[in-house]
């Protein structure tokens, strides 16, 4: 497969089952309303697990800037394919929260307030504070990115040391990382920690057709993209300092 | 083991424990009573890891004629079985999900909602959209099978290439997309994504002398095997464009 | 290790934990109070994970009379050391939930319900009917066993077929079909689904000095023998019959 | 990686999502307020998951003076390391529950109970009892550490008995092992099982200008720290006593 559609495909489960599970738990009528951060962070671990399965070994999966950006500076992936990477990554996210809307369409309607009508798009803080929300994207995506960092696979130590992929157990890892950042740092702003998966759905938020939705908060929208970068770059930067 | 009794023994396990697993969240006086969405969802992820472990080496464990389909298309699957497979599906099943209700028979007579003593059996929609619960259905077995698709055992990656066969954890995959799959788009139509678990219970529904049961709702029947399906088809079609 | 040690840690610790998860979710004052279902079958599902990863080389950890027969019968396992392993089941049982009893005491003398007394030891039907209850044991065990049976480990498929150990990884799958068991047929008498995991702390409930509990219920002590017992010969029946 | 360094990653890694996991449960208005044990269990052992996907291969990744103890005592581990690592852990667990106060700083702010106020921070017991609060420290570490001892990694059994690494798969175990721990044992005395996890929190609560803050408990400090050493030692030495 294509290494950019690997990452537009991959991106686009990412967001339909993100997306999903948010509209899920928090939109009325739904089969699993009521769900909480246990199904929230559970669903986007696991979202990130489905990506990775699909788009692993045809593009690295990154499914996020902030990824590209990390692997970028640590000389683990060519710079001339990032912006394709991005593009394919906002598209995908874009498709994938597009899909879920028009799913859970009967239930979005069926809801008034706009704050809950924007939740399964861009993400918004719990408290407005720039200092803070930005501190809080940017520790979940250093995180996540030096985890991935030091993340290995599994090494046959022999004289050869000839690697074995792990296929997709391979995976369980990073889902795994996105799961406890969920839970222990998404508390503040819900945990965007990815360019892509934040400016995507908050675009689709802008252009589609939602009974009743409120302003985009595009006031908002600078903190889950620079944020989730400076989080990268310092998980990188630590990462070349530290010695492998 | 013949592989016709795997996918038979196999999608048993799946329906006893996936119709357990409702009956225990929603009826009365269940240890298990009022565990929700996360309950219902790790459960039937499980009840497929439970049946892949049993079924996998003998029949490849499809458990589902959606997947049986998916294969069959993309050529990793002899059509000539897919008869005797979706019949040892929609068996099992139905086995399954009768000894579910018999174990739990003591609970179900304890509740007289006609919609509750239905759960445990085929699926429901939320709100009732025949074009939005088809497309639902579309893409969580869209998902399903895209994954399992892509999805590959470890390999070792010398000079022979020999695989090796991940045993019971390789069954750890299927099981994860299950569970983000009915955290995440199962709140519209509670994910049947297989014709075979949706069919065989509904059959049930109307075969068992369930106390206080309403009609069985055949209305509805279609869209849990037509969506599946076509989910699967463009899952399978969009594997042999994109390539491996 | 000796076998009959590390089955005796095993199930020691088995029931410390299990035993230990009930008093966590049911009795007063605890961090732990209302984590409902998912906290009980997720901890009972881990504790036998745990009871792997000590056991597991040593004996082969099975923790439970009813594994042991079924491993019997299908030629797995020698005979003359069962009674041996039993005794360690019963006595490791015993003594782990002796050290939970102790280590919760003081939650304990918070409850008055004699029920909820009882909570972390033996099981105890949702609905007394000795024909049901003695088909969940039955049934439960009966996926248990079956599972177990058809686990298999990792394999190099290459001309030598040398076994690759998974180490403690191989744990997981055996605490998979636990918690899948718990969550799925858990609902009707809390899933003993192993004599010893009951009757080790029934006895215990008659012998302590519980403040407050009532009678412990011998009655219904033979069902969560014979259930599992019952269980486990017909998946190794079955086993047998159908083939590897 | 040096290993001090892999240490105070770790451990910092270990307690920025262990103390934020606690405040976003607990504070008000996070996005996560209500997951309850669930979520508390589910991320603190997936904290230790990822501290030991960093500094795994680069230290052993022991984030716990209770485990420094117990792999010294069984002779795994070089004694003349263990007072780095030890200031190494309490360091990064220090900077880990400060990043993660200020991270989460808005909500402290709007919480007036200084008993909620320092949930993030040391640990507290349930009910006050120095016997049974230095017992459930003891009998938690003492299950790490005895399960951890008897952890393997994947081995191929061929001639030459060469091991596989599993990579960052090896460390699920420990953080299934943290899961039930927190589980099962986590109800009387919150589970530090690790004296840096509380010691550096409650030295954090202590100095840093929490508005509301009660005292800090130093009188209840030692039992965290000398439950889990004497834990450590006791499976130590039953490991020793009872053969690999």
């Amino acid at each position: 497969m294509n290494p950019y559609l690997a990452e537009f495909i991959g991106t686009f489960l990412l967001l339909l089952l993100g997306s999903g599970v948010v509209a899920n738990m928090i939109l009325p009528k739904t089969h699993g309303n009521g769900g909480g951060i246990m199904g929230i962070s559970t669903a986007w671990a696991l979202a990130v697990f489905t990506g990775v399965v699909v788009a692993g070994p045809h593009s690295g999966a990154h499914l996020n800037p902030a990824v590209t950006v990390g692997l970028g500076i640590t000389g683990q992936f060519d710079w001339a394919l990032a912006p394709g990477y991005v593009l394919a990554q906002i598209g995908g996210a874009m498709l994938g929260v597009g899909l879920a809307w028009l799913m859970y369409k009967d239930h979005f309607e069926e809801e008034q307030d706009p704050a809950t009508l924007a939740g399964p798009f861009g993400t918004a803080p719990a408290i407005r504070n720039n200092g803070l929300n930005f501190l809080s994207e940017l520790l979940g995506t250093f995180v996540l990115v030096l985890a991935i960092l030091y993340s290995t696979g599994a090494q046959m130590e022999d004289s050869n040391q000839t690697p074995i992929g792990m296929g997709s157990l391979g995976a369980i890892p990073v889902a795994f990382l996105v799961w406890v950042i969920g839970l222990g740092l998404g508390g503040t702003t819900g945990y965007a920690i990815n360019p892509a998966r934040d400016f995507g759905p908050r675009l689709m938020h802008q252009l589609l057709p939602i009974k009743g939705k409120g302003p985009t908060d595009w006031g908002y929208s600078w903190i889950p993209i620079l944020g989730p970068f400076t989080g990268a770059a310092l998980a990188a930067g630590l990462y070349l300092l530290a010695g492998v």
